[in-house]
Protein backbone atom coordinates (compact mmCIF):
# COMPACT_ATOMS: atom_id res chain seq x y z
CA UNK A 1 0.00 0.00 0.00
CA UNK A 2 1.13 3.53 -0.71
CA UNK A 3 0.98 6.23 1.80
CA UNK A 4 -0.04 9.90 0.92
CA UNK A 5 2.11 11.94 3.24
CA UNK A 6 1.68 15.56 3.17
CA UNK A 7 3.27 16.92 5.92
CA UNK A 8 7.58 17.13 7.13
CA UNK A 9 6.92 16.54 10.17
CA UNK A 10 5.53 13.15 9.75
CA UNK A 11 7.70 12.50 6.58
CA UNK A 12 10.58 13.35 9.11
CA UNK A 13 9.62 10.64 11.72
CA UNK A 14 9.24 7.85 8.85
CA UNK A 15 12.96 8.68 7.53
CA UNK A 16 14.03 8.64 11.19
CA UNK A 17 12.48 4.63 11.12
CA UNK A 18 13.73 3.71 8.96
CA UNK A 19 17.13 4.79 9.55
CA UNK A 20 16.88 3.12 13.00
CA UNK A 21 15.81 -0.33 11.46
CA UNK A 22 18.58 0.21 9.10
CA UNK A 23 16.62 0.22 5.87
CA UNK A 24 17.87 2.03 3.03
CA UNK A 25 15.22 4.98 1.45
CA UNK A 26 15.12 5.11 -2.20
CA UNK A 27 14.18 9.23 -3.41
CA UNK A 28 12.61 10.55 -6.42
CA UNK A 29 11.99 13.95 -6.64
CA UNK A 30 9.45 14.98 -8.97
CA UNK A 31 7.35 17.63 -10.20
CA UNK A 32 4.33 15.23 -10.71
CA UNK A 33 2.58 14.85 -13.69
CA UNK A 34 4.66 11.20 -14.09
CA UNK A 35 5.71 9.54 -17.28
CA UNK A 36 7.38 6.89 -17.81
CA UNK A 37 10.92 8.58 -17.52
CA UNK A 38 9.64 8.85 -14.01
CA UNK A 39 7.92 5.29 -12.97
CA UNK A 40 11.99 4.46 -14.56
CA UNK A 41 13.37 5.92 -11.81
CA UNK A 42 10.67 4.01 -9.39
CA UNK A 43 11.27 1.25 -10.68
CA UNK A 44 14.75 1.21 -10.57
CA UNK A 45 14.44 2.63 -6.70
CA UNK A 46 12.14 0.01 -5.53
CA UNK A 47 14.54 -2.51 -6.92
CA UNK A 48 17.45 -0.79 -4.94
CA UNK A 49 16.57 -0.02 -2.29
CA UNK A 50 13.77 -1.46 0.88
CA UNK A 51 12.15 2.31 0.80
CA UNK A 52 10.72 4.47 -2.00
CA UNK A 53 9.82 7.98 -1.46
CA UNK A 54 8.87 10.00 -4.28
CA UNK A 55 7.77 13.41 -3.82
CA UNK A 56 5.22 15.50 -5.94
CA UNK A 57 5.76 19.37 -5.33
CA UNK A 58 5.54 21.80 -8.37
CA UNK A 59 8.46 24.25 -6.67
CA UNK A 60 7.44 27.36 -7.28
CA UNK A 61 10.73 29.06 -6.91
CA UNK A 62 12.63 27.23 -10.12
CA UNK A 63 10.10 28.83 -12.36
CA UNK A 64 10.61 32.11 -14.28
CA UNK A 65 8.03 35.13 -13.90
CA UNK A 66 6.71 34.35 -17.42
CA UNK A 67 7.19 30.46 -17.40
CA UNK A 68 4.50 27.97 -17.36
CA UNK A 69 4.17 27.48 -13.17
CA UNK A 70 0.36 28.33 -13.44
CA UNK A 71 -0.35 26.07 -16.35
CA UNK A 72 2.22 23.47 -15.28
CA UNK A 73 0.14 19.96 -15.44
CA UNK A 74 -1.16 18.75 -12.21
CA UNK A 75 -3.03 15.31 -11.55
CA UNK A 76 -2.04 14.03 -7.84
CA UNK A 77 -4.89 11.22 -8.00
CA UNK A 78 -3.64 9.64 -11.23
CA UNK A 79 -0.26 10.55 -10.41
CA UNK A 80 -0.69 8.69 -6.72
CA UNK A 81 -2.27 5.64 -8.77
CA UNK A 82 1.19 5.63 -11.07
CA UNK A 83 2.96 5.73 -8.37
CA UNK A 84 1.71 2.86 -6.53
CA UNK A 85 1.31 0.84 -9.78
CA UNK A 86 5.48 0.42 -9.30
CA UNK A 87 5.43 -0.07 -5.90
CA UNK A 88 6.35 3.40 -4.60
CA UNK A 89 6.04 3.22 -0.67
CA UNK A 90 5.39 7.04 0.01
CA UNK A 91 4.42 9.95 -2.02
CA UNK A 92 5.00 13.05 -0.29
CA UNK A 93 2.86 15.72 -1.41
CA UNK A 94 3.17 18.89 0.40
CA UNK A 95 1.66 22.10 0.19
CA UNK A 96 3.57 25.30 -0.64
CA UNK A 97 2.98 26.29 2.81
CA UNK A 98 4.34 23.68 3.99
CA UNK A 99 7.52 24.02 2.22
CA UNK A 100 7.65 27.80 2.57
CA UNK A 101 6.15 28.69 5.25
CA UNK A 102 8.23 32.04 5.16
CA UNK A 103 10.54 33.27 2.53
CA UNK A 104 13.38 31.18 2.76
CA UNK A 105 16.50 34.23 3.60
CA UNK A 106 19.03 31.39 3.63
CA UNK A 107 20.06 31.07 -0.33
CA UNK A 108 21.43 27.76 -1.76
CA UNK A 109 22.63 29.21 -4.80
CA UNK A 110 23.61 27.16 -8.22
CA UNK A 111 26.55 29.28 -8.94
CA UNK A 112 29.01 29.27 -12.04
CA UNK A 113 27.93 25.82 -13.05
CA UNK A 114 24.35 27.57 -13.94
CA UNK A 115 25.54 30.50 -15.43
CA UNK A 116 25.56 28.84 -18.96
CA UNK A 117 22.56 26.78 -20.98
CA UNK A 118 19.59 26.07 -19.02
CA UNK A 119 20.68 28.41 -16.58
CA UNK A 120 21.55 30.93 -18.88
CA UNK A 121 17.99 30.74 -20.52
CA UNK A 122 16.43 30.56 -17.11
CA UNK A 123 17.90 33.08 -14.91
CA UNK A 124 17.40 31.35 -11.19
CA UNK A 125 16.18 28.28 -12.31
CA UNK A 126 18.74 26.32 -10.55
CA UNK A 127 19.01 28.26 -7.62
CA UNK A 128 15.40 27.12 -7.27
CA UNK A 129 16.19 23.78 -8.31
CA UNK A 130 18.94 23.56 -5.63
CA UNK A 131 16.96 25.39 -2.98
CA UNK A 132 14.28 22.60 -2.97
CA UNK A 133 16.34 19.64 -3.60
CA UNK A 134 18.68 20.18 -0.45
CA UNK A 135 15.03 21.15 1.50
CA UNK A 136 13.75 17.39 0.54
CA UNK A 137 16.90 15.49 1.44
CA UNK A 138 17.06 16.95 4.19
CA UNK A 139 13.37 15.84 5.06
CA UNK A 140 13.61 12.65 3.51
CA UNK A 141 17.14 11.48 4.26
CA UNK A 142 17.49 9.29 1.75
CA UNK A 143 20.20 6.89 0.65
CA UNK A 144 19.58 7.22 -2.80
CA UNK A 145 17.97 9.67 -5.06
CA UNK A 146 17.16 9.12 -8.69
CA UNK A 147 17.61 12.20 -10.95
CA UNK A 148 17.06 11.80 -15.14
CA UNK A 149 19.95 12.74 -17.66
CA UNK A 150 17.36 14.40 -19.38
CA UNK A 151 18.06 17.37 -17.66
CA UNK A 152 21.85 16.90 -18.08
CA UNK A 153 22.79 20.43 -16.23
CA UNK A 154 20.35 19.69 -13.47
CA UNK A 155 22.03 16.24 -13.03
CA UNK A 156 25.37 17.64 -12.79
CA UNK A 157 24.60 20.69 -10.62
CA UNK A 158 22.56 18.25 -7.72
CA UNK A 159 25.69 16.11 -8.07
CA UNK A 160 27.80 19.41 -6.88
CA UNK A 161 25.76 20.35 -4.47
CA UNK A 162 25.64 16.52 -2.88
CA UNK A 163 30.09 16.95 -2.89
CA UNK A 164 30.31 20.36 -1.90
CA UNK A 165 27.21 20.14 1.28
CA UNK A 166 28.61 16.38 2.16
CA UNK A 167 24.82 15.59 1.92
CA UNK A 168 24.75 11.57 2.87
CA UNK A 169 22.99 10.54 -0.17
CA UNK A 170 23.96 8.58 -3.57
CA UNK A 171 23.11 10.25 -6.84
CA UNK A 172 21.96 7.69 -9.33
CA UNK A 173 21.60 8.90 -13.27
CA UNK A 174 18.76 7.48 -15.10
CA UNK A 175 19.36 7.10 -19.10
CA UNK A 176 16.79 9.07 -20.60
CA UNK A 177 13.53 7.36 -21.66
CA UNK A 178 12.09 8.41 -25.01
CA UNK A 179 8.82 7.48 -27.25
CA UNK A 180 8.72 4.44 -29.96
CA UNK A 181 9.79 7.55 -32.31
CA UNK A 182 12.81 8.90 -30.08
CA UNK A 183 10.84 11.81 -28.27
CA UNK A 184 12.34 12.34 -25.11
CA UNK A 185 9.36 11.59 -22.23
CA UNK A 186 8.66 14.90 -21.08
CA UNK A 187 5.80 16.41 -18.54
CA UNK A 188 5.77 19.14 -21.41
CA UNK A 189 5.08 16.85 -24.32
CA UNK A 190 1.14 17.97 -24.08
CA UNK A 191 1.59 21.17 -24.81
CA UNK A 192 2.87 20.16 -28.74
CA UNK A 193 0.24 20.85 -31.38
CA UNK A 194 -0.35 17.98 -33.38
CA UNK A 195 2.13 18.91 -36.16
CA UNK A 196 4.43 19.50 -33.84
CA UNK A 197 4.42 16.42 -32.14
CA UNK A 198 5.42 14.56 -35.72
CA UNK A 199 8.33 17.35 -35.66
CA UNK A 200 9.30 16.64 -32.04
CA UNK A 201 11.29 13.14 -32.87
CA UNK A 202 13.74 15.15 -35.23
CA UNK A 203 15.61 16.57 -32.24
CA UNK A 204 16.41 12.87 -31.04
CA UNK A 205 17.41 12.47 -35.09
CA UNK A 206 19.40 15.11 -34.93
CA UNK A 207 21.02 14.16 -31.84
CA UNK A 208 22.35 11.35 -33.28
CA UNK A 209 23.62 12.62 -36.34
CA UNK A 210 25.66 14.55 -33.53
CA UNK A 211 27.28 11.30 -32.84
CA UNK A 212 27.48 9.90 -35.89
CA UNK A 213 29.34 12.69 -37.11
CA UNK A 214 31.34 12.20 -33.14
CA UNK A 215 31.61 8.69 -34.06
CA UNK A 216 33.48 9.19 -37.39
CA UNK A 217 36.10 11.33 -36.02
CA UNK A 218 34.77 14.92 -36.12
CA UNK A 219 35.85 16.76 -33.00
CA UNK A 220 35.34 20.19 -34.00
CA UNK A 221 32.18 21.50 -32.01
CA UNK A 222 31.45 24.01 -34.47
CA UNK A 223 31.07 22.05 -37.45
CA UNK A 224 28.92 19.21 -35.04
CA UNK A 225 26.86 22.15 -34.10
CA UNK A 226 26.04 23.55 -37.28
CA UNK A 227 25.14 20.42 -38.83
CA UNK A 228 23.15 19.76 -35.89
CA UNK A 229 21.43 22.98 -36.10
CA UNK A 230 20.81 22.34 -40.40
CA UNK A 231 19.19 19.35 -39.51
CA UNK A 232 16.40 20.50 -37.33
CA UNK A 233 15.90 23.66 -39.02
CA UNK A 234 15.24 21.09 -41.97
CA UNK A 235 13.38 19.05 -40.21
CA UNK A 236 11.20 21.35 -37.72
CA UNK A 237 9.07 24.39 -37.68
CA UNK A 238 10.64 24.96 -33.78
CA UNK A 239 12.44 28.02 -32.75
CA UNK A 240 16.07 26.94 -31.83
CA UNK A 241 17.59 28.48 -28.70
CA UNK A 242 20.53 26.17 -27.64
CA UNK A 243 22.77 23.66 -30.08
CA UNK A 244 25.81 23.95 -27.75
CA UNK A 245 28.61 20.81 -26.95
CA UNK A 246 29.66 21.75 -23.22
CA UNK A 247 32.15 19.42 -21.18
CA UNK A 248 30.29 16.91 -18.50
CA UNK A 249 30.16 17.44 -16.03
CA UNK A 250 32.14 20.36 -15.36
CA UNK A 251 30.07 22.00 -17.88
CA UNK A 252 32.74 23.82 -19.59
CA UNK A 253 31.88 25.48 -23.38
CA UNK A 254 34.37 23.01 -25.83
CA UNK A 255 35.25 24.46 -29.07
CA UNK A 256 37.54 21.19 -29.70
CA UNK A 257 35.78 17.84 -28.53
CA UNK A 258 38.31 15.87 -26.15
CA UNK A 259 36.73 14.61 -22.64
CA UNK A 260 33.60 13.06 -21.64
CA UNK A 261 30.86 16.23 -22.97
CA UNK A 262 27.62 16.77 -23.81
CA UNK A 263 25.29 18.26 -26.56
CA UNK A 264 22.55 19.79 -25.86
CA UNK A 265 19.80 20.93 -27.19
CA UNK A 266 16.51 23.14 -26.22
CA UNK A 267 13.92 24.14 -28.82
CA UNK A 268 11.02 26.44 -28.29
CA UNK A 269 7.43 25.08 -30.38
CA UNK A 270 4.35 27.64 -30.20
CA UNK A 271 3.68 26.10 -26.67
CA UNK A 272 6.33 23.69 -25.66
CA UNK A 273 9.54 24.64 -24.83
CA UNK A 274 11.57 21.40 -25.26
CA UNK A 275 15.20 20.28 -24.65
CA UNK A 276 17.28 16.79 -25.30
CA UNK A 277 20.47 15.58 -25.11
CA UNK A 278 23.28 12.88 -24.86
CA UNK A 279 26.46 12.59 -22.52
CA UNK A 280 29.82 11.40 -24.89
CA UNK A 281 31.76 9.65 -22.38
CA UNK A 282 35.09 10.29 -23.53
CA UNK A 283 37.10 7.17 -23.94
CA UNK A 284 40.18 8.67 -24.95
CA UNK A 285 41.35 9.89 -21.84
CA UNK B 1 37.84 7.38 25.80
CA UNK B 2 37.55 10.41 23.35
CA UNK B 3 38.21 9.39 19.83
CA UNK B 4 40.11 11.82 17.67
CA UNK B 5 38.41 11.60 13.84
CA UNK B 6 40.31 13.28 10.89
CA UNK B 7 38.24 11.59 8.00
CA UNK B 8 34.30 12.62 6.82
CA UNK B 9 33.73 9.18 5.93
CA UNK B 10 34.90 7.12 9.17
CA UNK B 11 32.74 10.52 10.86
CA UNK B 12 29.81 9.84 8.60
CA UNK B 13 29.68 6.34 9.56
CA UNK B 14 30.24 6.84 13.46
CA UNK B 15 26.76 8.76 12.88
CA UNK B 16 25.10 6.39 11.01
CA UNK B 17 25.85 3.64 13.78
CA UNK B 18 24.38 5.69 16.40
CA UNK B 19 21.27 6.78 14.60
CA UNK B 20 20.86 3.04 13.58
CA UNK B 21 20.76 2.34 17.43
CA UNK B 22 18.69 5.19 17.96
CA UNK B 23 20.87 6.56 20.42
CA UNK B 24 20.79 10.80 20.20
CA UNK B 25 24.15 12.94 18.78
CA UNK B 26 24.82 16.11 20.54
CA UNK B 27 26.88 18.56 18.81
CA UNK B 28 29.29 21.80 19.38
CA UNK B 29 31.11 23.03 16.25
CA UNK B 30 34.39 25.36 17.30
CA UNK B 31 37.25 26.33 15.98
CA UNK B 32 39.20 25.12 18.64
CA UNK B 33 41.41 27.64 21.49
CA UNK B 34 38.49 26.60 23.34
CA UNK B 35 37.41 28.16 26.66
CA UNK B 36 34.81 28.08 29.67
CA UNK B 37 32.26 28.78 26.88
CA UNK B 38 32.78 26.11 24.66
CA UNK B 39 33.31 23.57 27.83
CA UNK B 40 30.03 24.88 29.28
CA UNK B 41 28.60 23.85 25.70
CA UNK B 42 30.11 20.32 25.55
CA UNK B 43 29.07 20.02 29.10
CA UNK B 44 25.44 20.72 28.39
CA UNK B 45 25.64 18.59 25.41
CA UNK B 46 26.89 15.56 27.55
CA UNK B 47 24.08 16.12 29.68
CA UNK B 48 21.41 16.17 27.01
CA UNK B 49 22.61 13.29 24.53
CA UNK B 50 23.87 9.83 24.23
CA UNK B 51 27.09 10.56 22.28
CA UNK B 52 28.86 14.31 22.21
CA UNK B 53 30.93 15.25 19.07
CA UNK B 54 33.21 18.54 18.83
CA UNK B 55 34.33 20.06 15.71
CA UNK B 56 37.39 21.77 15.55
CA UNK B 57 37.85 23.36 12.30
CA UNK B 58 39.16 26.95 11.97
CA UNK B 59 37.68 27.25 8.58
CA UNK B 60 39.23 29.47 5.70
CA UNK B 61 35.51 30.95 4.15
CA UNK B 62 34.78 32.69 7.70
CA UNK B 63 37.90 34.73 7.37
CA UNK B 64 38.46 38.40 5.35
CA UNK B 65 41.11 38.85 3.68
CA UNK B 66 42.94 41.04 6.16
CA UNK B 67 41.49 38.98 9.46
CA UNK B 68 43.48 36.20 11.55
CA UNK B 69 43.10 33.55 9.82
CA UNK B 70 46.92 32.91 9.93
CA UNK B 71 47.40 34.12 13.40
CA UNK B 72 44.58 32.57 14.71
CA UNK B 73 44.97 30.54 18.10
CA UNK B 74 45.38 26.68 17.44
CA UNK B 75 46.45 23.89 19.83
CA UNK B 76 45.12 20.85 19.15
CA UNK B 77 46.52 18.85 21.74
CA UNK B 78 45.37 20.71 24.38
CA UNK B 79 41.89 21.48 22.72
CA UNK B 80 41.68 17.65 22.82
CA UNK B 81 42.66 17.12 26.39
CA UNK B 82 39.86 20.04 27.28
CA UNK B 83 37.47 18.25 25.41
CA UNK B 84 38.10 15.06 27.28
CA UNK B 85 38.25 16.54 30.70
CA UNK B 86 34.26 17.41 29.87
CA UNK B 87 33.55 13.58 28.42
CA UNK B 88 33.30 14.73 24.72
CA UNK B 89 33.04 11.10 22.87
CA UNK B 90 34.32 12.35 19.66
CA UNK B 91 36.58 15.07 18.73
CA UNK B 92 36.13 15.65 14.54
CA UNK B 93 39.08 17.87 13.17
CA UNK B 94 39.32 17.39 9.48
CA UNK B 95 42.34 19.02 7.69
CA UNK B 96 41.02 21.70 5.09
CA UNK B 97 41.51 19.68 2.13
CA UNK B 98 38.99 17.18 3.40
CA UNK B 99 36.66 19.74 4.00
CA UNK B 100 37.16 21.54 0.98
CA UNK B 101 38.49 19.19 -1.40
CA UNK B 102 37.86 21.42 -4.46
CA UNK B 103 36.21 24.99 -4.51
CA UNK B 104 33.02 24.57 -3.10
CA UNK B 105 30.49 26.10 -6.45
CA UNK B 106 27.07 25.31 -4.89
CA UNK B 107 26.82 28.36 -2.51
CA UNK B 108 25.30 28.94 0.68
CA UNK B 109 24.58 32.58 1.59
CA UNK B 110 23.21 34.00 4.72
CA UNK B 111 21.17 36.82 2.79
CA UNK B 112 19.89 39.38 4.33
CA UNK B 113 20.20 38.55 7.97
CA UNK B 114 24.39 38.83 7.34
CA UNK B 115 23.59 42.51 5.93
CA UNK B 116 23.72 44.31 9.28
CA UNK B 117 26.28 44.53 11.93
CA UNK B 118 29.04 41.87 12.09
CA UNK B 119 27.86 41.07 8.66
CA UNK B 120 28.35 44.26 7.92
CA UNK B 121 31.55 44.78 9.12
CA UNK B 122 33.00 41.26 8.03
CA UNK B 123 31.84 40.77 4.59
CA UNK B 124 31.40 37.31 3.53
CA UNK B 125 31.57 36.02 6.82
CA UNK B 126 28.21 34.63 7.80
CA UNK B 127 28.23 32.96 4.03
CA UNK B 128 31.14 30.95 5.46
CA UNK B 129 29.45 30.27 8.34
CA UNK B 130 26.78 28.65 7.19
CA UNK B 131 28.74 26.98 4.56
CA UNK B 132 30.66 25.27 6.74
CA UNK B 133 27.63 25.05 9.46
CA UNK B 134 25.97 23.25 6.33
CA UNK B 135 28.85 21.09 5.21
CA UNK B 136 29.43 19.72 9.72
CA UNK B 137 25.69 19.09 10.10
CA UNK B 138 25.71 16.87 7.42
CA UNK B 139 28.36 15.19 7.87
CA UNK B 140 27.78 14.67 12.06
CA UNK B 141 23.74 14.43 11.88
CA UNK B 142 23.32 15.39 15.35
CA UNK B 143 20.07 15.73 17.14
CA UNK B 144 20.88 19.21 18.71
CA UNK B 145 23.47 21.64 18.66
CA UNK B 146 25.02 23.81 20.63
CA UNK B 147 25.89 27.66 19.83
CA UNK B 148 26.67 30.80 22.18
CA UNK B 149 24.88 33.56 22.46
CA UNK B 150 27.94 36.00 22.73
CA UNK B 151 27.52 35.13 18.47
CA UNK B 152 23.57 36.52 18.98
CA UNK B 153 23.96 37.34 14.81
CA UNK B 154 25.17 33.98 14.13
CA UNK B 155 23.20 32.07 16.32
CA UNK B 156 20.05 33.52 14.74
CA UNK B 157 21.73 33.13 11.12
CA UNK B 158 22.13 29.25 12.06
CA UNK B 159 18.62 29.15 13.65
CA UNK B 160 17.10 30.51 10.02
CA UNK B 161 18.85 28.33 8.11
CA UNK B 162 18.26 25.20 10.25
CA UNK B 163 14.04 26.47 9.32
CA UNK B 164 14.93 27.21 5.84
CA UNK B 165 16.75 24.29 4.96
CA UNK B 166 14.43 21.43 7.20
CA UNK B 167 17.69 20.44 8.35
CA UNK B 168 16.57 17.54 11.52
CA UNK B 169 18.46 19.23 14.65
CA UNK B 170 17.10 21.66 17.43
CA UNK B 171 19.59 24.11 17.85
CA UNK B 172 20.70 24.89 21.62
CA UNK B 173 21.50 28.55 22.46
CA UNK B 174 24.05 28.72 25.28
CA UNK B 175 24.45 31.95 27.56
CA UNK B 176 27.41 33.77 27.59
CA UNK B 177 30.40 32.43 30.06
CA UNK B 178 32.11 35.87 31.77
CA UNK B 179 35.37 36.28 33.57
CA UNK B 180 34.91 36.63 37.43
CA UNK B 181 35.53 40.38 36.00
CA UNK B 182 32.69 40.18 33.41
CA UNK B 183 34.45 39.85 30.04
CA UNK B 184 33.10 37.73 28.01
CA UNK B 185 35.12 34.31 27.44
CA UNK B 186 36.74 34.57 23.87
CA UNK B 187 39.14 32.91 22.11
CA UNK B 188 40.76 36.25 21.06
CA UNK B 189 41.38 37.74 24.12
CA UNK B 190 44.83 36.41 24.51
CA UNK B 191 45.34 39.32 21.75
CA UNK B 192 44.64 41.76 24.79
CA UNK B 193 47.78 43.90 26.16
CA UNK B 194 47.75 43.42 29.64
CA UNK B 195 46.27 47.19 29.85
CA UNK B 196 43.51 46.63 27.70
CA UNK B 197 42.49 43.36 29.50
CA UNK B 198 42.02 45.76 32.52
CA UNK B 199 39.75 47.97 30.45
CA UNK B 200 37.90 45.33 28.63
CA UNK B 201 35.69 44.21 31.79
CA UNK B 202 33.89 47.95 31.07
CA UNK B 203 32.12 46.38 28.06
CA UNK B 204 29.92 43.79 30.03
CA UNK B 205 29.61 47.09 32.60
CA UNK B 206 28.43 49.37 29.46
CA UNK B 207 25.41 46.50 28.68
CA UNK B 208 24.65 46.70 32.44
CA UNK B 209 24.77 50.13 32.06
CA UNK B 210 21.90 49.92 28.89
CA UNK B 211 20.21 46.54 30.66
CA UNK B 212 19.30 49.34 33.81
CA UNK B 213 18.17 52.57 31.81
CA UNK B 214 15.95 49.79 29.90
CA UNK B 215 14.70 48.42 33.04
CA UNK B 216 14.18 51.94 34.02
CA UNK B 217 11.55 52.39 31.26
CA UNK B 218 14.00 53.93 28.47
CA UNK B 219 12.94 52.60 25.61
CA UNK B 220 14.72 55.57 22.76
CA UNK B 221 17.78 53.61 21.33
CA UNK B 222 19.76 56.40 20.79
CA UNK B 223 19.48 57.47 24.02
CA UNK B 224 20.82 54.29 25.16
CA UNK B 225 23.79 54.00 22.99
CA UNK B 226 24.77 57.68 23.24
CA UNK B 227 25.05 56.50 26.94
CA UNK B 228 26.53 53.45 26.37
CA UNK B 229 29.16 54.60 24.03
CA UNK B 230 29.88 57.21 26.37
CA UNK B 231 30.66 55.10 29.15
CA UNK B 232 33.19 52.59 26.68
CA UNK B 233 34.86 55.95 25.62
CA UNK B 234 35.22 56.73 28.98
CA UNK B 235 36.18 53.22 30.63
CA UNK B 236 38.37 52.16 27.91
CA UNK B 237 40.96 52.91 24.94
CA UNK B 238 39.01 51.02 22.35
CA UNK B 239 37.77 52.31 19.16
CA UNK B 240 33.93 51.50 18.83
CA UNK B 241 32.67 49.98 15.65
CA UNK B 242 28.95 49.24 16.54
CA UNK B 243 26.84 50.07 19.68
CA UNK B 244 23.52 49.07 18.38
CA UNK B 245 19.99 47.55 19.16
CA UNK B 246 18.64 45.38 16.95
CA UNK B 247 15.37 43.37 16.96
CA UNK B 248 15.54 39.39 17.81
CA UNK B 249 16.04 37.17 16.13
CA UNK B 250 14.53 39.45 13.12
CA UNK B 251 17.45 41.14 13.06
CA UNK B 252 15.98 44.54 12.13
CA UNK B 253 17.97 48.09 13.70
CA UNK B 254 14.91 49.45 16.31
CA UNK B 255 14.55 53.44 16.88
CA UNK B 256 12.17 52.58 19.47
CA UNK B 257 12.54 49.50 21.19
CA UNK B 258 9.25 47.10 21.49
CA UNK B 259 9.17 43.52 21.28
CA UNK B 260 12.72 41.23 22.10
CA UNK B 261 16.09 42.73 20.90
CA UNK B 262 19.52 42.53 21.73
CA UNK B 263 21.96 45.65 22.24
CA UNK B 264 24.97 44.35 20.47
CA UNK B 265 28.58 46.05 20.67
CA UNK B 266 31.81 45.93 18.51
CA UNK B 267 35.10 47.07 19.92
CA UNK B 268 38.73 47.06 18.46
CA UNK B 269 41.51 47.00 20.97
CA UNK B 270 45.01 47.09 19.26
CA UNK B 271 45.46 43.71 18.32
CA UNK B 272 41.83 42.03 19.99
CA UNK B 273 38.38 42.87 18.02
CA UNK B 274 35.91 42.15 21.02
CA UNK B 275 32.24 41.61 20.55
CA UNK B 276 29.84 41.41 23.46
CA UNK B 277 25.48 42.04 23.90
CA UNK B 278 22.72 40.63 25.65
CA UNK B 279 19.46 39.79 24.49
CA UNK B 280 16.74 41.09 26.09
CA UNK B 281 12.78 39.20 25.89
CA UNK B 282 10.03 41.53 25.67
CA UNK B 283 7.45 40.64 28.44
CA UNK B 284 5.55 43.74 26.87
CA UNK B 285 4.41 41.83 23.70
Amino acid sequence: MTELITTIRTMNLISQRYHQQGKSIGFVPTMGSLHEGHLEMMKQSASENDITVVSIFVNPLQFGPNEDLDNYPRDIDSDFEKAQSVGVDYVFYPSEQEMYPERPTIEVKAGELATVLEGKQRPGHFDGVVTVVNKLFNIVRPQRAYFGKKDAQQLAIVEKMVDDFNQQVQIVPIDIIREADGLAKSSRNVYLTEQERTEAPHLYQSLKLAHSLYEDGERNSDKIIAETTAYIKAHTSADIETVAIYSYPELVEQSHISGSIFISLAVKFTQARLIDNIIIKSEES
